[in-house]
């Protein structure tokens, strides 16, 4: 039954910090539990089945450097794919997968082919998911690859290709929920322009928000009980991309009356390249009500391109996760690794470390921040820092009670000359110090 | 009556493409007829008091440059610069200015002083542009220099911070109204965070908008016809600003439900650190209907921070014009240079000279521009790209007449496969550099 | 004898400024005399044979756009590949080409197969280059593609690809000889690393220092006429490659004492990549005595990856071309378009297209170039700031005459203290405009 | 004696990992034998006098925010800063200061007044250097704030601006030898240009190479025993610096024969702002022979100018660590804080809450970086990668006693055709993970 791509390695296990064995986890053990919740149920990770078992190696200026048993077939290869993906699901006790369509099916030669092995291979996971039962995080549609899409998906010049995207949308939120997917997700990759000269802005964001709502339409049809997430990207491969970061989704379902139906997928890979920071997107879909799910990488800060690394910078991730914590913590989304192996890590092994480095180092932040929010560690010195704001005053002033006549008038008569207070920046990062 | 800061330099004229005088303009005749119009009344030019009567050549590790004889002074002062301001705008020919508060008056040590010096200035503006018939392009309160906006102004933590700022930008907009301004603008230089550790975005965003509202409330009471124009820029001088671009803005007034009572004032230097083209900006703001006003310079594409140099590269500034132009032209809003000399060029008639390039590439942009719209050169090409959505079917499938399920059905049934065509994007940019 | 792929599109002729037709030259007319020199002779034009012929629109998101007849076969096709070349580089009126083995070959299983390969293309090249006139601008090696360069070429741990990389450029080199080519480039894509982890820096730099030796040493033997030249890339497709910037180059040409056995060919794209502008890298180049030759494109200032797109802005690359002359113009060197059209761009007429507008806007740019440099318009002014510095005093100074214990001593006795003078950069950079 | 500024704040001492103390040290325990030396004598921590007492807050937007008694005077202010200086240092038990002149002593009017001036205040240094016990690890001369220098110091076209400059270095350089300071730092921040336009590199080359000529001629003259220390940053006050990083550094002292001369004192902050990571910087100056000491600060990644926060993050700063160790550890150099507070940290403990955690994380940095040395984690994989090299024949290849011919014949003889290893990246991450 297995499949022997992992030679004998056995199931990664919990051996504590001071264990030096790299194929074991030094800090997530799925039963710890943290601020009242299993760790596993606080993180929930999924293994992204495109980065480990559909990418091949390439890059602008290479071809595949791996070398797998399933590359260049059919319908077999594809089947032995999942049964190594699966395995490695295992090996790794990840509890969730996710997938586009393209990553595990062969591709067909037109919407019926690709709807048809779309079908089988779904049928197949789904015997999988029983026997290992690995879940699925999410399911997505892969509207970027194929040149038909070059121009864009539901924002294409061509209306054909607009329909075109919305069925392979349709069998891809068919195949979700047939696995159970507990959201579905959107990422627009070509949903952008190389040149405005040849774009018209007002009819694409038409476009593009017509999609959504078919697609939010169907979701409450079909009964889908998962979230429908958006996950930004500010460019890359496009000049421009429509869901450039967080704010700018927003204001788009805004636009279009969608905020209160769709959610973001956030990637510290994508955040970077907008150039905020990963807790910065994460704590802005929480103060806009839309968080969701993230897409959990690490970008080189100075490569102006998504490197999608294993995450391990451990004081950076505990930031993130405390946003997460403060959002209440994951509902229907979860850590997904959108994390590749760098080109030249070509053993079957490496596979199984970068995620077991980058599963230890999320839980490693996720308990820094579990003990922060605990202590109050930030969240007094952030409550003290805007306390005036609770005077009844200060409260009335901000509901709108007072004009800007009269604000003035009151500044005039108090004769109001504000002191500056310490923002104690250091301290804080001190104290954060503490913590990871 | 003439103060002789510029020498026996006389009013800037205009000579025609041939000169090789840098003192007269080579493109900008204020008279021509561009597309229906005078050239002056297309481009509206405003000069920018800070930059150039009160900046003084410092940058962050060197100090003054330049040697005024307005420095170090009160009152006698603060007119002297005035006099050397309003004899520029005259010898340029520039027909607007635009100032902040704290440009133009002395500062004092109270709310009330700060006040007081500038109801003098201002009348003393009043009585310039009467002289001049220089008119005021737009007002706006300096809420970022002094240390007591440190933290912010609207989004303080301290309400009193708050109201200072809400006193403060009543002065300034009762200032512009007094002198006919045209526009008033909000940049929110201390709106946003140096770090997340000490800030709380939900309330920090909750006190800008009450802000805004009031402002929009009292532009209707005291009946100020101009626009209320906020100036997006994603960070400099902290790490992170709320207004960080069109998008985010338009998101933050579509929550605030204050899309239809303000609108951009885009800046280049601030979209292109914000990852975008200025004419990206532009395009933005015209399809979400919030286009105002520009300010007008250069950012090094290389240096991480604001270098607001005068603009000169007419290719790129073409591609601006054009988007202006497709937005139907400035009502209230103009081409505001927010540029600055180099802190070498000290010369007084370095001044002239780096408005004169300025306006005089703008002026070869627009003339640019108006050609590219009038023989349709890009739009035509845009019209054919897009074509196919003009169907009945293609404008059902828009508007929502059909669901996700429709729409598959019918790939399915007329294996919809489409091939995709040319972006023509080399084709559209030779046809541009026809223009410029 | 014709192939067909570019219809009956005839050769491409100068027309003139007022030129509407897209397939015309409207700046370049090969014969036209600048500062004493034809045209042609000026730019020598190259066309990159990997862009246009071996590229096949693919993304790190995407796969092929385009659909070359060429595409997916071995020998018969590659000599498809040659005969669409040249006819290309005949309509275009282009004189020479550029080359990597990988391009041109069909790829063989070992290094035995692939040598042979190539030496059977370069007889067709050899052939072709006899009909049409045509002549080779550089040959190279492709040293980053295949996997065996994953972890470097010459810097690889292996000594096994150091040795295979060896024979790889003997071949390359020999070609590149019986071609007749003017120049040998090495571009080292993988000579860099992902993460220091894993890297000598020390060693590696041995190693490429060795094999460039051994490069230096070949030519010499087999009277080799042309110029060996290195061409710079700051990062992509590794996070660090060593051929940094000129800057670095040159570091690294003096520690292995081959200052004066290589050149630099200077690609606009990797100068921007590094931080620079283009006239930075091509003026440094000079200064240092190392400049060679160029690759001409685009990079989009705000896209972190090298997105090589045919140049067209010509105020900058009057600025370039600027550079080229105070440098004496090119030798041995040219302006080769290592420029690719937009995925999208998939019509044979697209790669005309391209390379027009590139053409068009090299010529205008050097004609700027030119009369700018016959006027004297930068270099009069530039030798009016220096000079102080051709005093008898000052030249003793600069020549080592004086210790900082007699500078001092003046200082003191002559009470120096010296008052800035203006840097004019406004002024001349209105200048520049009067010729763009 | 004391000055009162810190109130009743006592030494800080080193308290343990669990110390929630935020006046304690938690992991600098000076005493601490770290491989074989005390922490403090591996560490070597200087403060930087400019950061900590000259700076005020100040920002492109806004003016001073710190309210210290030794602001707005003369040499009593100057005194005062000093006493106040000195006492932070004994707070923190830092063993080092670093400074400019400027930073010291009052600003005059001249050359001679400056002179006097700093030659006051050195003997006030020389006074508190004995009576605490703290040393100078360097000192340096400010040649960039004054606006003499707008146009560079020996870089300048006006050969008065180089001989002020050699000049005020040669006060520097004395004050230093006075001072048993352990090195003398040179940092360019006018070396470089705004503009080509009014720009010849070749010269100002040339200049600089003059002045370094000079400043080492007079080391040996004095029989300064520290050593000459040039500081790169790539740009930032200027458009381009010519100091850009090391390996730019390292090609202008091998051209000018200064590279057994001169070393590098390299930044964190600068490194980041040239592209690189800062164990880049530091393995590269270690490769070329040049490494001698750090400016330790952390740059924000996604701001484009130098931030000079506190160092905070351990992963990053063990890597850094790390190389320092593998060049040996310091000699003369040490770790220079070349890090200020963020504008709002207003509060005098501020100032000290910055140092304690800067050097908290540093000696955390320092102690992983050791145990990875010592446990051969990084190294033995390292070996073991390039293992074949050490073969005979690699030896002989690398060695230079094959050509190009031979190893080709080789390559086909032994029909060569190597199979790739993986990099194992994501395993040696990990591998760090185990010590931060
Ligand atoms: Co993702
Ligand atoms: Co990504
Ligand atoms: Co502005
Ligand atoms: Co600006
Ligand atoms: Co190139
Ligand atoms: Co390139
Ligand atoms: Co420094
Ligand atoms: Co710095």
């Amino acid at each position: 039954m297995k499949t022997g791509f992992f030679g004998d390695i056995q199931k990664i296990k919990y051996e504590g910090p001071d264990s030096t064995n790299p194929l074991a986890y030094r800090f997530y053990n799925p039963d710890e539990i943290v601020a009242g919740k299993r760790l596993e149920d606080h993180l929930r990770f999924a293994v992204a089945y495109w980065h480990s078992f559909a990418w091949e190696g390439s890059d602008p200026f290479g071809g595949r450097t791996f070398d797998r048993p399933w590359y260049d077939g059919e319908m077999e290869k594809a089947k032995l794919k999942a049964d190594v993906a699966f395995e490695m699901f295992s090996l790794l006790g990840a509890p969730y997968y996710c997938f586009h369509d393209a990553d595990a099916r062969p591709e067909g030669k037109t919407f019926a082919e690709d709807k048809k092995n779309l079908e089988e291979i779904v049928d197949y996971f789904a015997q999988k998911q029983e026997e290992t039962g690995v879940k699925l995080l999410w399911g997505t549609a892969n509207l970027f690859s194929n040149r038909r899409f070059m121009s864009g998906a539901s924002t294409n010049p061509d209306p054909d290709v607009f329909a075109y995207s919305a069925a392979t949308i349709k069998t891809c939120m068919d195949a979700t929920q047939k696995l159970g997917g507990e959201n579905y997700v959107l990422w627009g990759g070509r949903e952008g322009y190389e040149t405005l000269l040849n774009t018209d802005l007002s009819r694409e964001f038409d476009q593009m928000a017509r999609m959504l709502h078919m697609v939010v339409d169907y979701k409450h049809k079909i009964g889908f009980k998962g979230a429908i997430l958006v996950e930004p990207k500010p460019q890359e491969p496009t000049k421009h991309q429509y869901d450039y970061d967080v704010a700018t989704v927003y204001g788009f379902l805004k636009k279009y009356g969608l905020e209160n139906e769709v959610k973001m997928n956030i990637e510290q890979g994508h955040a970077i390249l907008a150039g905020h920071t990963f807790e910065h997107e994460l704590a802005l879909a929480n103060a806009h009500g839309i968080f969701g799910s993230i897409d959990m990488n690490r970008n080189d800060y100075q490569s102006g391109w998504d490197t999608d690394q294993f995450p391990n910078n451990v004081p950076e991730m505990a930031l993130a996760y405390y946003q997460v914590l403060l959002a209440g913590g994951f509902t229907t989304g979860g850590t997904n690794f959108d994390s590749k192996l760098r080109r030249q890590s070509i053993n079957p092994e490496d596979l199984l470390i970068g995620h077991i480095g980058g599963m230890d180092s999320c839980a490693r932040g996720l308990k820094a921040a579990a003990k922060m929010l605990e202590d109050g560690a930030l969240s007094k010195p952030l409550a003290d820092r805007y306390a005036k704001w609770n005077d009844a005053e200060a409260q009335k002033m901000l509901r709108g009670d007072y004009s800007l006549e009269e604000i003035t008038a009151r500044v005039e008569r108090e004769n109001i000359n504000p002191e500056p207070k310490s923002g104690r920046q250091e301290l804080l990062e001190n104290v954060v110090n503490r913590y990871v």
